[in-house]
């Protein structure tokens, strides 16, 4: 049972059209002659708090149903979602509850505030983080939005990859970031039933290839550690976004975080367009020639751009 | 006599087509909801070498006669004008010889190197560089390509407002940024030969702001050691743009460069696009409320993206 339908994110991308933007698709001559390939860029770091991640919360928060509102929305988030959450919950009015482990980027914690979340700080730690969000579920009766594991938030994902094949239908390859899978397991099911034929693939830190050694077991292998300047892609692979991830894509790739430094700099300087390190790992991914990718149209999604621009990898060099 | 006529905007703009970016509108509905007005951003900074430059440019070189093309093209320039104009040289098969200041910035002369210009160094004065490019013209007998104040320039630097105002025919107001007024009087004679009642401005530093005391006084008021971080618009206006600015443009508007670096912080945060000092200037107008455009649809030419990613204007904050 694969538990995501086309339908359901055709349902979805009706649900969030009244909020979220349709990100425009940019091309760009240098990034298509360096590697030889028509790259259609689809730009999430234009979204809504600046990251795909805007879609799958505010379809989830947008798809509950009436009773459940007085209670709001909890998660427990560091980075994207937690603003991507906030911000879904504040447009239809109901309170959002985020556990945010200390340490987390100021930037992202100000976005969270900025849109009017309750914020509840505990200890980094995977446990910490969940057992807060327990106390908070406990106390507050509040639905839980799982960043990734939640077939709503998978389906709100998957309005990037459907919006991005509706401009442009000839695309041979896709190519999207890879952390807990919700946006590869939604851009997959969409990709899939839209164009059959369409190669898929998933890419991932090296120092996080939990989803890798999990596509390749057969079951979740959880990351220890994780080792990665692309924040956004640390979390380890969830059963759902698996199976479907090994049901409908071809292959994961792995990129290690020099590469991503490259290709997040060379998106800045060439492209002028900001992306976080999660985003520039597809980029990095052509730049590298880690995919076969010649003559081909080739479709990527930029998933974010919200970086600390006080703090760039780049500044020490 | 304008020496500008529409006519000559519409022909650049078949002369250029084949090689020139038709760059993407954008809008931002945070900055939309900060100023209070629809805002259309017209992304030169996506433009080929990273700057609109790219646009007079190449309309001077493919409008050489046959029989100048042995001797190539001439002009002396720290900035984006010179790798604009090796572009467009290269694009033709025409030598370009570039005379730069010592100290000019190093991505900058890199990226002159890239589109293999001839450089000449030169001491970082106005009169060293005039006479150095006296020397080349004299050595090679090439055209000197100005990087504004030339009719061929200015008619193609005008192409970015009329692809502006054909996505965008419902502009109330355009705001340009302006140094030497080859942006601005292109601009200007295209916008208001689509739409003579457009509201057309000029935004210049307020640390050079030689252009707003020359519009006044009705001649070229040289700007005497200018300061600003928009090292695009240090330039002393040209007595042939000037005099089109007089005609075409409604007012100067200065701003300072406190207002320029929160502008460009706002852009590279927000809006997720790089953008230079000189193209943030736009923003900062509108941020600061220099300008009233409450409710309206406003159009903005953003002029470049060509920055040190390793030196910042905010890295010191």
């Amino acid at each position: 049972m694969a538990g995501l339908k086309i339908d359901d994110i055709l349902a979805a991308a009706d649900r969030i059209k009244p909020y979220a933007h349709r990100t425009p698709v940019l091309t760009s001559q240098s990034l298509n002659t360096v590697v030889g390939a028509r790259v259609y860029l689809k730009c999430e770091n234009f979204q809504k708090a600046g990251a795909f991640k805007f879609r799958g919360a505010c379809n989830a928060v947008f798809s509950l149903p009436d009773r459940a509102l007085n209670a709001g929305v909890a998660t427990h988030s560091s980075g994207n979602h937690a603003a991507a959450l906030a911000l879904a919950a504040r447009l239809r009015g109901v309170m959002a509850h985020v556990v945010m482990p200390r340490g987390a980027s100021a930037v992202k914690r100000a976005a969270v505030e900025t849109y009017g979340a309750r914020i509840i700080d505990c200890a980094p730690t995977m446990a910490a983080r969940e057992a807060g969000l327990k106390a908070v579920v406990a106390e507050t009766g509040a639905e839980v939005v799982h960043p990734y594991n939640d077939y709503r938030v998978m389906a709100g994902q998957g309005t990037a990859a459907l919006e991005l094949l509706q401009d442009c239908p000839a695309l041979d390859i896709l190519l999207t970031p890879l952390g807990g899978g919700g946006l590869l397991s939604g851009c997959a099911v969409a990709a899939r039933a839209l164009k059959p034929d369409l190669e898929i693939l998933g890419i991932e830190p090296a120092g996080a290839d939990d989803a890798q050694r999990s596509f390749l077991a057969g079951r979740v292998i959880p990351v220890e550690n994780p080792q990665t300047i692309a924040d956004g892609l640390r979390a380890t692979i969830g059963d759902k976004t698996l199976d479907i991830i090994r049901d409908k894509v071809d292959a994961i790739v792995t990129l290690d975080d020099a590469a991503i430094v490259r290709a997040m700099h060379f998106a800045w300087e060439r492209l002028k367009i900001i992306i976080e390190p999660s985003a520039a790992i597809v980029i990095a991914a052509l730049l590298e020639r880690k995919v076969e990718v010649r003559d081909k149209n080739v479709g990527v999604i930029l998933s974010g751009g919200n970086v600390d621009l006080y703090d760039l990898p780049w500044k020490a060099a």
